[in-house]
């Protein structure tokens, strides 16, 4: 029997593959999808179905592109939207994969249409769940998608497929979502890459309610919606083929300027290398935080070019992909050693470490210190004194509130958030911001003064 | 957080890896350890703390191997034995794994001192147990190592183990054996790679008892024990370093059949090329079945000489080495190709097809069939009329019941088991010996008869 | 400065990336061309001109792939043919790579239009000649491929080419040719692959002459034609582009039964397990011989279906993809085991050894054996006597030669293309064929008898 | 046949094997040498002996550990040494690969005692020489390493090798010497992959000489010395033996801090992000700069540890491991992120680009400008008015030249050696340290001044 999880990190999307005997079904597959076949082929499996789970927003679905390349049939969940392809599928529709048994329990309340795909063993006794964003470990599905005047709606319909559905299926079954700890699917997934029915029931925090109203009480309620998670609701609606994996060309220092003139330059090394020297009105985005940044501030009508560390920008390319991203004009040979050694200048961003921010603040105490990090990181790890909050994927509409004309302290958990946010706002004509290193987490490790959150 | 399951493929041996923050844990490793070290090292994880469950009798741990080369601590089970390395475990003790922690648990009835170890997250909730040889996926562990003798108060251990401590953990808890399907340390355990207690007490049908004594009449029964057990429990006393992989040399047919005067000659291709040609005197173990055979077949007191396929032994070798197999005195470069080339003879042993058995038998009653498989086996699936059954593993001590004068059909599932007793035996005198290819499961797939064990 | 060979097995072609700073160049690609793109990104060159020495008439070009993907520029020598891609290249034009130089030297004779490149280093002194198919390791072009009536003029162009063009750019010049030692674009091309206008004008032997009417009379002869070239020469003029390396679908023994019907099985196994057993109908190519003989045997119009070894085809469709063949039905999972336990009938076809073969030959005289070397084989390494000899490439055309009524002995250099043959006339109904395994090497390592050719 | 040049990068070392028929012979081996067993195995192919071309003075020489693992002979040049492994090699003597033959030729003035390998291809031609130090691709050893009393006499033995032993065998033979561009085994190695004797005959600098006086006064130079030649002497006449390839163990940051009291830090990342933030006394070299520097700035008597851009020091250690550093206490995990948010203190070396460091000079001309490049690339580039030269190996003992008291502008090429001089100064009490970014190269393509050396 093949059972395989095929993480994408950084989404922390889980896809699944699932073959036993001749053949083999995969759930919610991203769209580079060569794994998913190569891994069959080496058991002799041949991918036969798709399923969806619903339709995903938060990421390019693959089924279009594995289906044209395997012939495997596809099946969407959310059959009520107007889909180019694939087909629908059924409430208790059931798939056989060799001995074993896939069965569609519809489970909505994310959407109105998701589906949980219960995986019965060669016995026929019920083994694991497929939930996609309906239950997750230590979370449940956002309820919001329809807007907040369905929210209530939709976390009784959430409600009345956990509790009714799902977990009358057993504590012993496992739960495999369609996302793990750190997608911008749920606020607080948490770090536990397997769990069960049983584990869920008793300390998913979501779960711990009396009643419906309580359950809505606590999960209808309004979440970040990335401005990409439209385009992405549209894409997968659409379908998303995709000929190779692009390969972006490296470009000179002079090409790459040139080609800047109309794209979008990202950088994606670490956060002190950038704040030290880069290309000019690039964006910052650290490597790892491409899948849940990118979304938010990259735009899709322009081409992107690429700053790395490295000659290799596979990884940023397959990330960006996931994400819909398709039109690559370049990446920097190179990378800044190179931009310097053609004599182009390189702008750069103040950093100081926690150490030296809590001497100035002992020594000062009218820093304007920018605290970018998530509200519940707040409420949790405590802030600094005076801090202005603005979460790092709110920037882009609320920076006016950010002054102009005084130093900035830019502040967030490590360091890569705020090096985010202050290369949007140099972007936007800001000049004094000094990105603080290490972030609360060094912060904390001080003696330095933190406020609870009152 | 860091869960890697390590698998062992061939040996169904399962080991774990599990780190969070910096420190990283393993339990039951196997002698090539590289592995362990890279995934650790690329999270930034440093593994602090080595785990048995029990001093394993099927496969050379390679807990010394792994703590000389990262300076891990040691924790032996079975603390009775006389270990040259490493310090006992102790019921109740408890280790820190970043915000995790592991804690032992005394499940003896595989070994006396059988210890599982329980995964707690970050929360303090149960949330994993590592069960050894105590609980497997669909069966439990043997109680026949110590003698018939001791097997029931064995099994009345283990129901205890089972019932007392790890089924009270809570349906939803996951359950990490350290081995999987295929391997020799379960009869049946089932091919269903993650497990639950909510599972395993629901639908393992070791479980499905009224009482320990119904639990003792089922399990307490005498299994295979494969000669190379006793060479493994003194090797895991004794610990079983090892420098660094061995990579046989490619030997030229010259020197091949030069080394083979003294070394055994295991050939690891298909069971049709190994009928077709061989090198004489060889004996046939197919690759992925050297786990399940070697340790009956092959002595450790002298060297191995590999056939293969192609000039890439290594994995070959990863199996013997996990298996206590460190002698090993070269490779036939080039194959039987080569052999041929150089003008030296091979063997061969003939081959029909299962269609071609069932017109002789049709035609003809008085086939002498040899049958190899298990006796589960015959008793699942039926056999043959007229059939003489021996398992492969008993061939040679039971050989002399198989008549040399006579043409014998040896028989299995699949041909692979048959070509590996065939091979023996003409290594020992046998001439007229014809494997049928297809075995059970193509004899099943046409009309002729078989007979349903009564 | 970026120099890497890459090299086709099987077909011996190479292919050639020379980069310097940011710019690189290939020299007759392959259709799977990611190999070229990746390495010059690592190194931070972008692919800016593709060069052809020729139309090559033995494998399919990648350029017109490589170019979609990378942008580059298609040059084209045997300009007077009517591409659909790409722009002439004229005598003279040069190129820059970086620093350095390459120039096109019009070297007619293998084809008419065929050009060298002569890469000049970065202070301009000629370095490697980048020469296709006009001059190889011990060896030239062929030159009869536009018909013998005009080989002459077309090998008097040769030496002028390689005279005139060619050696005089001094003996310390590396020789760069489209192929090396076991390609079908020499007779004998020698194993030696790096190669100097020095080694070439000293050792090479069809270089060893005094004028150019010699040269013709060792050169001007008719070689073998593959059926295939001419589909290579009209692909090559029309472009081969490549979605995606096919992955051909993983069929159960009954789904491949079912596709056989329709298709072309070609087994890529050794020829010992082909022997034993394989898909009726099914033709035999081992896997390192695709490149030679797949152009011979296999048609252009039908599916085709692979058997192999392990469930990975990927070597097998590369090598074929690079001989035009782009339609592959799907491969047999889990090989002959598996086609044995779905009862499904296999066939075989007998071999023996040489030393077998000696024996029967010391007893009766009168076995019909038929050689399938290449005529050169015979003249060099001797003959057994009596042998019937046709080339294992003409058998399509001349196998009406071979008996049907009686037992044929096929016979070659080491058992291979004996099975390539035996299997071709199996399956056009001779019945009674033995494979002679280790051929002419193991023959010659014995006492039996060779008769020189006389 | 195979032939397979095998480079360390950074140290450009070129490392050669050659197989043919089922021996392979390896000549100059690293210390890690798993791969020339893998390649020659794949081929089916022994390694029966091991040469050397002299003792080499700038790496760690792998014959005692790949003798140690395949059984190979291992033959010494410099023979007159007292070598504790191996057998001494004479002129003339003479050992088979399948087929060809290789030959010693005694080629001294490198060292006394150096010798060449001529191949010999199958037909017994003059194919390669392999001429370890005497004779590279536009440039000849040094001949120096005696001292500079003894330098005419070696410069006229090196002549004579070149002229009366090399050069005659012909235009056309390749040649394949130890070390490419890049090395510090010649001043001006060509970057000039493949070269043949013709080429170095008509193009290389050193050898355009009328006479064996020219030459010498040409070659009889001092060059640099780096401190650890006399460690890679020692160690390659006592060998360098290598149990496994080290794996440095991921440390927390405070377990890294505690380490670095005793441990030298090495920091491999790019020179910005070590300017922005480093781990304080860290020794600054690149990762592609550690082959060049390393034998110059680290001590071998204390333990390294390392930090670099991700976890995965691997090839930072195989690259100290082939300078002899043996002893790594771990590598920092998690890079300068994890030691931010430890919140332990970092410190930072400010960066300027060219275009700033042009602006200030414009306006005031008193800069204190050092610059660290190499003598030869001042008179070949030019260099900066008023700049004080000290090549970055010079540092260390003429530190003292550099004042103290003032802000002090540090150049170079690029950048990269200026911030290894930078972090060596201030480790050692210096305080205002500028690095100019970009270096000459961004220098040049302003319109900055430059002064031509006079």
């Amino acid at each position: 029997m093949l059972f395989e999880r095929i993480e994408s990190r950084g989404l922390a999307h889980y896809s699944y593959l699932i073959g036993e005997l001749n053949a083999a079904v995969v759930i919610d597959p991203r769209r580079d999808c060569q794994e998913y076949m190569e891994r069959a082929a080496a058991e002799g499996m041949r991918i036969t179905d798709i399923l969806e789970t619903h339709r995903h927003e938060d990421f390019a679905v693959g089924s279009v592109e594995l289906s044209s390349r395997t012939g495997a049939a596809i099946w969407h969940a959310d059959s009520a939207l107007d889909y180019r392809y694939g087909r629908p599928v059924e409430d208790g529709q059931s798939w056989k994969v060799g001995r074993l048994a896939l069965e569609a329990l519809h489970t909505p309340g994310h959407t109105p249409g998701s589906m949980s795909y219960l995986l019965r063993d060669a016995a026929g006794a019920p083994w694991m769940v497929f939930t996609g964003d309906a239950l997750f470990s230590g979370d449940v599905g956002r309820v919001d998608l329809l807007g907040m005047d369905r929210a209530e709606e939709m976390a009784g319909m959430l409600y009345h497929s956990i509790f009714r559905r799902l977990l009358p299926l057993g504590d012993g079954v496992l739960v495999c979502p369609a996302h793990g700890s750190g997608s911008v699917c749920g606020t607080s997934i948490a770090d536990r890459p397997w769990t069960t029915l049983g584990m869920e029931r008793m300390h998913n925090p979501r779960l711990q309610v009396m009643s419906g109203e309580e359950f809505a009480s606590l999960v209808a309620v309004e979440l970040e919606r990335p401005p990409y998670f439209r385009r992405m609701e549209a894409l997968n609606i659409q379908g998303a083929p995709l000929s190779a994996i692009p390969l972006p060309p490296p470009l000179s220092p002079k090409e790459f300027a040139r080609e800047a003139r109309d794209a979008v330059v990202v950088d994606t090394r670490m956060e002190i290398g950038y704040g030290a020297a880069h290309v000019p009105s690039s964006q910052f985005i650290w490597h790892d935080g491409l899948a849940s940044f990118a979304g938010w501030l990259l735009p899709y009508d322009r081409p992107l070019l690429l700053v790395s560390e490295t000659n290799n920008p596979e990884q940023a390319v397959r990330t960006l992909l996931r994400l819909g991203y398709d039109d690559f004009a370049g990446f920097l040979a190179g990378s800044m050693l190179s931009w310097h050694m053609a004599g182009l200048e390189s702008a750069s961003i103040q950093t100081i470490t926690v150490q030296e921010l809590c001497r100035r603040l002992a020594a000062k105490a009218q820093a304007w210190i920018l605290d970018v990090r998530a509200g519940e990181e707040l409420a949790r790890a405590g802030r600094i004194e005076g801090a202005v909050h603005i979460h790092v994927t709110r920037i882009p509409e609320r920076m006016q509130e950010v002054p102009k004309d005084r130093r900035i302290y830019i502040f967030c958990g490590s360091g890569m958030r705020s090096m985010v946010a202050a290369s949007w706002l140099k972007g936007r004509g800001w000049k004094d911001l000094v990105v603080v290193l290490g972030g609360l987490a060094g912060w904390k490790s001080l003696t330095c003064p933190i406020v609870q959150q009152g």
